[in-house]
């Protein structure tokens, strides 16, 4: 996944379950189309293949195991999810927060399957940490701005100028995206001044009037 | 979902995943169109929609959470299981234990979508505990014979009546399943002269050189 | 453990830790000794010791662990907290809910070590299922109303007498308590009214200016 | 805590568990006293207070968790732990671990409490990312050694190495220590001579015929 990049969470919204899992992620193909701006998707499980069909932009799972193949009924196996369709994967969002080892087993785990693995973190500390582990993203997002609609650029910069350096200091291959209330042309191009490498966001596109409008706007700054 | 009833776990063997879940379903199918016998098929939660569009039989989610729509990054959405094909889901199995608030949420919300709900307890109390939230099946196994080659139908006889005169007392609606160590023609018999309404198993079938002979065997004496 | 019972959780506030718990305890005991109205406390894990070496009254541990004596380092050990002065425990405190098959095996653990065993529920069908566990106590703790100073007993009545004729059904062995919002003796009153045979509170005491003069209006009326 | 320093982790052994941890405790301030050997000792919850009143050696908690004070029934809150007598905590033990956002807040907590934070690991990359938390010590533990008899120091010395240089690199006042099948003086003069500055043990001494003899060893060659 080449970066300056948007990644689209899906959660688990209505406006983002089944069909309409296909048309967002069909307004996102077209918006990276149109634009030449990297565009992702990461829909709920049982929609990851529909979608992954549908569309030739990038496909993240939302959540991986720590798991092998066999008896682990309800896990996410991340050979199922490569066979799916899926290109990477969020790992240990926010709602989905995981233990330290599990962390490292999935990036692991993904990197021998080639691929992308996107940690999520907090604040600088964790992004620090999570860069030790070696994935391919980091995006910071400090967690009371998450559906805030206030935008983590300009509420808390430091976060963002601090990871970048944190990042840099500790591996400097890890690409930082930063998120938690991003929904504007104008605060991603506040984020990518700030030195990240992209954004992850959901709500700010996901219940906006017109996703495919809030997308364009999003990257007509970039 | 009609009984008596074989349930197939396909958990996450790599048996059972992507392109080798739709020939395991596909068998499960013929098997049952074949036989009359009803079988319904839980494959992993990316393989679900793809499964539940090539096959007519009843398919089941792994696990649901218990999760409005919203922000629940990596959750498994009732609805979006709905809209993929699920037509029920396991809840509490062995290898996803839930909290039992979270067992009568997720039992309230299948119910709310006319979706089949089978809940898996370990003994004779958490079934006889599982019934009272009103659930459509309880499928009682002992952890330690899962996967064993053991059948819980030989090795303990009394888990089975027990549960099955347990339900009765508590609510005569539930149907009781039973699992572990169940592969051949004889255990499925046995569990169903001491009561049960069908089984729930996995490695006996998936793992068999034939999952298609093994089924045919399984459900030779219905 | 007899009723009418008045069970004070500690939780883990400012106000109930350390020397403060200690003299909370005290307060307790002076109360009971008093009135002659049965009072129990819970303290924090740390504070469970000394609270049970300084006072006659029944003290619970606020959680057990389903484990056996072992390699479980930061678990809470059902020996372990008898040998320090329990009486008994909570079980599956809304604060800290567990899975259904641990709740049943805390359940065993304590009656094999003669400890009163309280499980808390969040509604009626879940007091079913945990009455089928056979407890010795069910507290039915609606969890929008913890900690709200609005009783359970005024604003969810039928939480009270619905749960409280589930389990005369399911198990009589099994005392009904309640909790969530209840504070003064009013309160009290109209939860033995409705059947209940005790109450499980926190905030409503501790955090009053006079824990004892709490407690004192709190069992005037039992 | 000064290094080179020997944790010994009570875990919930019955060897180690009410009387028997106080017994265990004070063999332990014994031979730190005969040898001038850093001893330090984390035994279960609900003894460590009166572990702490019986003995001057540091004791630590077994786990904190990251709540502050407030309605957290069961949790360990640190300003407990703190009063009860803890100087420090381990954090994330192989047998709880815990979440990575939760592993940097517990350690931000101590910090500022004063109290040493002792995050267990394990493997080398896991090790890194601890580091950049900023705790006191990190132990790495090689899970499948726990309990193995068979030390670290021995078969897989380059796990303590790694630890020891990714450490240096990250944040070099971090002191890294390791566990895992140790149990005599040779293998703690092995793990010391490959750079760690310590160890962090249990069954090794607790199971030992006599814990003494074996506390004696342990430190024989320091």
């Amino acid at each position: 996944m080449e970066t300056p990049i948007v990644i689209l969470n899906f959660k688990t919204y209505t406006e983002s379950t089944g069909k309409r899992a296909l048309e967002l992620a069909g307004a996102c193909q077209e918006v990276a189309d149109e634009t030449g701006v990297n565009i992702a998707v990461a829909p709920q499980h049982m929609d990851l293949q529909p979608v992954a069909e549908a569309v030739d932009i990038p496909v993240l799972a939302q959540h991986i195991d720590p798991i092998d193949a066999g008896g682990h009924t309800g896990g996410v196996l991340a050979e199922c999810a490569l066979e799916a369709g899926a290109a990477g994967t969020l790992i240990n969002h926010s709602e989905k927060r995981m233990k330290l080892a599990d962390i490292e087993n999935v990036i692991s785990r993904t990197r021998k399957l080639n691929m992308a693995s996107v940690v999520c973190t907090n604040n600088v500390s964790t992004t620090a940490a999570a860069a030790a582990l070696k994935p391919d993203f980091v995006a910071v997002e400090p967690p009371e701005l998450i559906g805030s609609g206030i935008p983590v650029s300009k509420a808390e910069p430091e976060v963002i100028t601090g990871s970048v350096s944190a990042v840099q200091d500790i591996n400097p291959d890890v690409s930082v995206l930063c998120g938690a209330g991003i929904s504007t042309g104008e605060d991603m191009r506040a984020a990518l001044d700030l030195g990240a490498e992209g954004v992850l966001l959901a709500s700010g596109i996901i219940l906006a009037e017109s996703p495919r409008d809030a997308l364009l706007d999003l990257v007509s700054k970039v």
